[in-house]
């Protein structure tokens, strides 16, 4: 997506060890204008008919995945990572090995809100080796639900994590992909 | 807001604790035609057309505020839990001590993002004793920003947050205030 490739070439930044920052646009301050744009090119790859909930991981999918769902009409399910004990009852839950964080994360949702005749779309922000990713999948297959697709806004395409899902067998689309760092330079993989 | 007392009404629970739950539509599975409602409720109550910036503390605030800031035309920023060392350079910071994680949190936002020029309307789903909410506060005040408003879709008034911040001089709004709980049921306060 022409839009958001050139937001990220304008207004991205690297860090060291290929760190993307998006920041100001995508995950810290959130351009809410832009995301309605991302739900609306996201809205031509997947069977929004069929879907009955948008789901994602806290903290910085949740943004994207409010707006998609609100266009959409369904509701959005973000699932949380395990620590509060807030949620009673039974739960379903994954382990994700973070990049970001450097240790083990445990993702949660309730069983109470993800059932076996929901169609699944998952949205998230960013792909590098798509662990999160593997764990929000696990999660609706633990649930018996059918997941609809995939998509993130932005995949770092050097990490891999964009094939495992391109081989899954549902819809998979990330809006920009970013085949390579050179210097301070992102190279981007033609749509 | 009669609209939201009557879903709380409807699909809340009370935890041992007097914990509140309204994880079905509000912050885990999110109803987000409710929030819709919500935000266009809050605009009767704040200074809309001076707002730059709504401001959020992450992870349960995003999806309210993300759909508030679109509304208003703004953007919207979250204070983030401090883990990351994805966020590179100035900060401003706020410690504050969870009840539901029993024990101290930092928030951080970057000092891109926020700045003395900003009107802020800080949002959040749910007020208890205000810890979160003071912390929000503490960081729109280091950036030298302007406050323009607090919205709270649900307070305890029983834990006497809300009152701190009624008594700040800027306008001050929750959609639905619970006085006190009743065994199972939930006695909310007239508007």
């Amino acid at each position: 997506m022409q839009l958001l490739i050139d937001r990220i070439r304008k207004e991205g930044k690297v860090l060291p060890g290929d760190i993307i920052k998006v920041d100001g646009f995508l995950n810290h301050r959130v351009d809410t204008a832009l995301l309605s744009q991302l739900a609306d090119e996201f809205a031509k790859y997947f069977p929004i008919d069929k879907i009955t909930m948008v789901l994602t991981a806290e903290a910085s999918g949740i943004a994207l995945a409010t707006i998609c769902a609100q266009k959409y009409g369904v509701p959005m399910l973000f699932a949380k990572k395990a620590k509060s004990d807030n949620i009673e009852g039974g739960l379903y839950q994954s382990d994700v090995f973070s990049y970001t964080y450097k240790k083990k994360v445990t993702y949660i949702i309730s069983q109470e809100w993800l059932h076996e005749n929901d169609h699944v779309l998952i949205i998230d922000d960013f792909m590098a080796k798509g662990n999160a990713m593997q764990g929000l999948v696990d999660l609706v297959q633990a649930a018996g639900a059918t997941l609809e697709g995939i998509g993130v806004a932005v995949e770092k395409g050097f990490q891999q994590g964009g094939d495992r899902f391109r081989e899954l067998g549902v819809p998979y689309k990330a809006l920009a992909v970013i085949d390579r760092v050179d210097g301070s330079e992102l190279i981007f993989r033609e749509d």
